[in-house]
C-alpha cells in the first residue's frame, strides 16, 4: 500500500489538472469531476464494465438494476469469480451493513440497501446486515443503550427496503458477538499488528483499545462460519459485499490522517461499509483457509451542493433525508441543488447545462428508472432547451416519491417484524 | 505505576543485601527469602493481618483457612470491605478462573482453586469462574478447537477440587463472550489506551491486536453485570477475586519487558489470574459506575528445586503434577525437594535445618493441615533432631494422599457434570 497525505492523480497529459482526493478535499481543480478510473487504477481494484453487467443480466434474466446500467456501481474485487461460482450452480451469500449514529438516514444511506436488495432478488440469495452498534457506542461516544436503539430505528428503515425475511438476518454486534462469530474474531485478530491497524487505520497509540479491536468485528462476518445458524457445513460459501469506493479511497488516504471518527464527522457520510476492513480481511483469509470476500464498489453519493460539498448532518441542507416532507425536499431541491446551467436564460439557451457538475441531473441517475426519459432530459438540457426549473422539478417529483414510498413501508414496520428479522434461527429457504 | 527493569528493594538497614525481583530472577542475595511485607508497601496493598483472618472466623464460625493461617493468602486490596458488607447481611460474589494451556495441573496450580472452595463454603456466596481459552489461543497459539479442549479438561480439575454446583458458574470465554459481557468489554475498553496498555502490559506495536483487545475479557468478569442470568438487578454486588502476589509483582515489572506470554514461558506458573488486569478494572471500574472489585493476594508457590528455581513444563521434576503417580512424588521429593538440612549427620544434628530455604518444610506448610504436627516437625527439623529424610516420608505421604484424592475426585467429574456447571443458568440458591 502506499502513503502519502492524499492521493493526487494528474489528469490530463501535461499533469496542470489535478484531482485531490483526501479527507479535506474531494475535488477536482476548477470544479472538474472525479476521475474513477484513475482511482480504480491506482487502487487495484477491476472495472465492473459493459460485459460484466451483460453477464449479470444473462445469469439472473433480467435487466440490470439502474446503479449498475449508469455505473453507480462501477468497480469490483473478484465479483467475477462470485459470477463463476453462480453459473455453475453454487450460491453466494450478501454481506452489507451500517453503523447506527443517527436516526434520519438520508438518500446516500439508502443506495448500498437498495442495490443489495436487487441483488437478494435477481440471485435469490440470503444476506447479513450488520448493525455495528459496538462501533458507533465507540467512536460516537454513545452509550450502549442509546447505540443499540439507533440500531433498531435504523433496522426499520433498511427493513423498509422491502428485504426478504426469509433470506435476510440482520444483527446487532452488541447482540450477536459470540460463540462462532467470537472465534473467529479472535482467528483474525492474531493475524493482524497494532503496527498492521495503525498503517490501515491510521490509529494512534492514544486511541483506545476497542477501536483497535474493532477491524476483527467487522471482518468476520465476511466469514460463513462465523454464522453457524445459517451457514453450519458450508465453509466455503463465497460472501459478496457491496461497498462504497469513496471507503476504498479513504482506506488509502486514512493511514496518514488519524482515526477513522475524524473523517466520519468531516465527511459526515457515515460510512455503510469501509473497504480498508475488507481489504484487511481479503489479505487475512486466506491465512485462515477461508475465502476471500468478494467486493462490489458504487462511486460516491454527492452532496445537494454539488461534488465538492459534503453532506453533513449539521447542514440539514446538504442532503435530502428520509424524514423530509415533501415541502423540505421541494425547497431543499430548488434552493440547494447545484445547478449546471448557465445564469442567465439567454447563456443557458445559447450553451446548455454543464451536466457534468449538475447535481438534479446527477440524482436522477441515480433515482429516475426510465433510461429514456433520463437520456430525453440530459439532452434537452445540456443543449439548453430544457431549464435548471424543469429539471429540478422532475427531480422533486421523483424524490418526493421514492421518500414517500418509503415513509409508508417504514412506517408499516412493526417491532415485531424487526424481532423476526433480527432472530438468530436458521433460514431454509434462502437458496431456494 | 513505577517503571524501570526490576523491582531491587534493599533489605536491612544498610542496604547491603539486595533482593532482586524480575522475570528473571526472584531472589535475595545468597538465597535469602523475598520480603513479602517490602512488596505490600511497594506495591500498595494491604497486609492481611491477624485481625482480619480473626473477622473472618468470626464470621464465618469456622477456623480460617490453612492458606490464611499460614500467610499463604497474605495481602488484599479492600478485602476489608467485603467484610463490612458481608457483617450487614450483604452477600458479595467471587471471581477466579484459569487459562487452559496444559492438561497437566501441578499443586501450585491448585492453590487458588482450593482456596477460593474454602472461600466459597465459609461465606456460601456465588462464584464465577473464568476459562480464558482465549487467552490461550492468542498467546500460546493454540487452535480453537485445541484451548476449547482444554478448558474442559481443566474445568474437570476445577469441578474435582469439590465447588458447589448450586452456586457455581464456570465459562469458556469462546462459549460465553456476547451479549451483557461484550457489552461491557466495550465500556472497558473505551477507558483504555493503547499506550495505558503498554504501559501496564508491556505490548509492543508488534504485537496482534488480538493481546491488546484481550484486557477487558479478564476484567468484566469483576462487574456483576457481565452475568444477567445470575445477577440480575444486582449491580452493586462487591466482587472478590483470590489471586496471586507473584502476578503483582509481575505486573510492575512486565511494562518494562515486553509481553506477557515470554514471562509466562519463562516462569512457567501459568499466571491463574492477573493483578496487573485487575488494577485496570479497578482504575476503570469507577468511571463505569461500577463497583471496584476487590483482591485476596497469595504468596508464590515454590519450585521443587527452592524459591530461586522455576516450575517448569520442560522440567517435569521441577514441580508435583495432579497425574504424578505415588512412585512419581515419592522420586521427586525424595531426588529434587531442595533441603534446608545441613550436609553432615552431624553438622544437621549440631545447626539444624535451615528452615527458611527449605521446600519440605514449605510445602508441609501449604498442606499439611494439622498445625500442632506442623509446629513439631518445625521445631525438632530446625533443631536437628529430625533428619530430612523424615521430613520428606511425611510429605510424601501428605502429597500422595492429596494428589490420589484428586485423582479420584477428577475421575469421577463425568462430561454431563461439566456441562452442569458451564450451563448458563440461574442458580437460585447461590447465595442461601
Amino acid at each position: 500500500m502506499q502513503g502519502g497525505d492524499g492521493v493526487v492523480i494528474g489528469l490530463g497529459g501535461g499533469g496542470e489538472e489535478e484531482q485531490v482526493v483526501n479527507p479535506w478535499e474531494v475535488s477536482a481543480k476548477d470544479g472538474g469531476k472525479i476521475d474513477y478510473d484513475k482511482l480504480i487504477e491506482k487502487f487495484g481494484c477491476q472495472r465492473l464494465d459493459d460485459s460484466l453487467i451483460r453477464r449479470v443480466e444473462r445469469l439472473t434474466s433480467r435487466t440490470a438494476h439502474v446503479f449498475l446500467r449508469r455505473g453507480v456501481f462501477f468497480a469490483h474485487r473478484d465479483f467475477n469469480e462470485i459470477l463463476d461460482v453462480y453459473e455453475k450452480g453454487e450460491k453466494f451469500y450478501l454481506y452489507t451493513g451500517r453503523g447506527p449514529s443517527s436516526e434520519a438516514l438520508h438518500l446516500g444511506h439508502l443506495i448500498p440497501f437498495m442495490f443489495t436488495k436487487y441483488l437478494q432478488d435477481a440471485f435469490k440469495v440470503p444476506l447479513v446486515i450488520q448493525l455495528t452498534d459496538d462501533e458507533k457506542c465507540m467512536w460516537k461516544n454513545l452509550s450502549v443503550e442509546e447505540s443499540q436503539r439507533l440500531a433498531r430505528e435504523n433496522a426499520k428503515d433498511i427493513i423498509a427496503c422491502g428485504f426478504d425475511v426469509t433470506r435476510t438476518f440482520i444483527f446487532s454486534d452488541f447482540d450477536y458477538v459470540g460463540g462462532a462469530f467470537y472465534k473467529n474474531m479472535v482467528k483474525v485478530a492474531k493475524c493482524v499488528t497494532f503496527n498492521k491497524v495503525v498503517g490501515i487505520f491510521g490509529f494512534t497509540p492514544e486511541d483506545h483499545i476497542g477501536k483497535i479491536s474493532f477491524p476483527p468485528v467487522q471482518a468476520v462476518p465476511s466469514f460463513p462460519s462465523s454464522f453457524p445458524h445459517l451457514f453450519a457445513g458450508k465453509d466455503n460459501l463465497r460472501c459478496l459485499i457491496p461497498c462504497a469506493i469513496d471507503q476504498l479511497v479513504l482506506g488509502f488516504i486514512i493511514k496518514a490522517v488519524s482515526t477513522f471518527v475524524q473523517l466520519e464527522r468531516f465527511w459526515n457520510i457515515n460510512l455503510p461499509l469501509k473497504d480498508p476492513y475488507f481489504r484487511m480481511t481479503r489479505d487475512v483469509a486466506p491465512r485462515l483457509g477461508y475465502q476471500k470476500p468478494a467486493l462490489i464498489e458504487s462511486s460516491f453519493f454527492p452532496a445537494l451542493q454539488g461534488e465538492n460539498g459534503k453532506m453533513s448532518a449539521s447542514d440539514p441542507n446538504s442532503a435530502i433525508y428520509v424524514t423530509d416532507t415533501a415541502k423540505d425536499i421541494k425547497t431543499k431541491i430548488n434552493k440547494y441543488a447545484f445547478s449546471g446551467g448557465q445564469d442567465s436564460i439567454e447563456n443557458h439557451r445559447k450553451y446548455g447545462a454543464n451536466l457534468e457538475v449538475d447535481i438534479p441531473i446527477k440524482y436522477l441517475g441515480f433515482f429516475l428508472e426510465d433510461d429514456d426519459e433520463l437520456e430525453h432530459i440530459r439532452k434537452e438540457y445540456g443543449s439548453g432547451q430544457m431549464l435548471t426549473g424543469e429539471v429540478k422539478k422532475r427531480l422533486i417529483e421523483v424524490l418526493t416519491e421514492l421518500v414517500e414510498r418509503h415513509r409508508k413501508a417504514r412506517a408499516a414496520v412493526t417491532d415485531e417484524m424487526v424481532d423476526a428479522f433480527m432472530a438468530v434461527r436458521p433460514l431454509p429457504y434462502m437458496f431456494a
